[in-house]
């Protein structure tokens, strides 16, 4: 059985999305400033570090949120290639996508999606990849492993916070590797229990 | 002339005290686990950090609120060795202290307190060490050279955030050395203008 890890990129002060994060404006107003690591200036080290986050997950669990907003731009085939587990509050048959992307949704919990996602990465890692209440969620409940945070050198000022309200029990982490390339600063925390 | 830069110690989750910092209680409710980098686990690169950042700098600029809730802390020979500038709306006399530190109190204004501290330095840096609300206005009056980000992998969950209310004119930056020492990852960055 793999991990269970996350990884997300975030801005020096916190911030996942730009402002304004929706439908139609996934990413918030922030012209994928966040994401420009994984794309325009993927080269060399960066795209290893994108490579190897794909290689070690199995499957992929997210929020409905980060759902709805990315279905979208993600398009057909969406760039996943491995099952999706969705956690949402409505029922709702799979969607099988081109390229080995399903989107299944799951609407029993946190622990039955990532009974789900473990069962559908086998060997492999579940990846969390956003958004932001699913990976404190998971967190919280002591089934995160991992947690590698692309550090965007970008101070936006608003959009959605990735560490909020996770109240006043102190979580330690240690970090197991860091890796700096032009456009972010890849963190690599592992979760002390 | 010397760069401005600001050193801070700060949590994964973006805190640079914990819940409750006041005086008397001066970290907040953190029992100083934000700077066990520098005291208790302060051994090889991290103490090389530490003596590197006092090494460069010439003079140092706070916070009213830093210097009332750390001036018994620290005691008398303070740790800094070298001229304070206080930035505070209330007139003040010098205080000489023993070991190098002397308090000066500034009144007209954030520009002022940077002349002065420059001068003070000499070729050496000022350096800009807390708290959030003097380095933001730093920040954002185009003075400040570079950031250095002592983080601590922890997630404290509350206290005093070192981004915060920046507005959302962004500011970019680059990650110009990183530092991975046991207790924490040193980020440095350059502020582009």
């Amino acid at each position: 059985m793999g991990k269970t890890h996350c990884d997300i990129s975030m801005s020096l002060d916190g911030f996942i999305t730009g402002p304004d994060a929706r439908v139609g404006n996934p990413l918030g107003d922030d012209d994928g400033r966040l994401h420009d690591w994984m794309f325009a200036m993927a080269t060399g080290e960066g795209a290893e570090v994108l490579d190897e986050a794909y290689a070690r997950t199995g499957a992929i669990l997210m929020g409905r949120r980060m759902f709805d907003v990315g279905v979208e731009p993600w398009g057909d085939p969406p760039p996943f290639q491995r099952p999706v587990f969705v956690l949402t509050h409505e029922e709702r048959d799979p969607m099988p996508m081109q390229g080995g992307t399903t989107y299944h949704f799951v609407t029993d919990g946190v622990d039955a999606a990532h009974e789900l996602a473990t069962a559908a990465a086998g060997e492999r890692d579940v990846g969390i990849w956003g958004g932001a209440d699913v990976m404190r969620q998971y967190l919280k409940a002591g089934l995160l492993d991992e947690l590698q945070i692309h550090l965007v050198p970008i101070l936006l000022g608003e959009g959605v916070r990735l560490f909020e309200e996770l109240g006043r029990e102190r979580i330690e982490l240690k970090c197991i590797r860091t890796i700096e390339t032009p456009a972010a600063t890849h963190l690599r925390f592992q979760v002390l229990r």
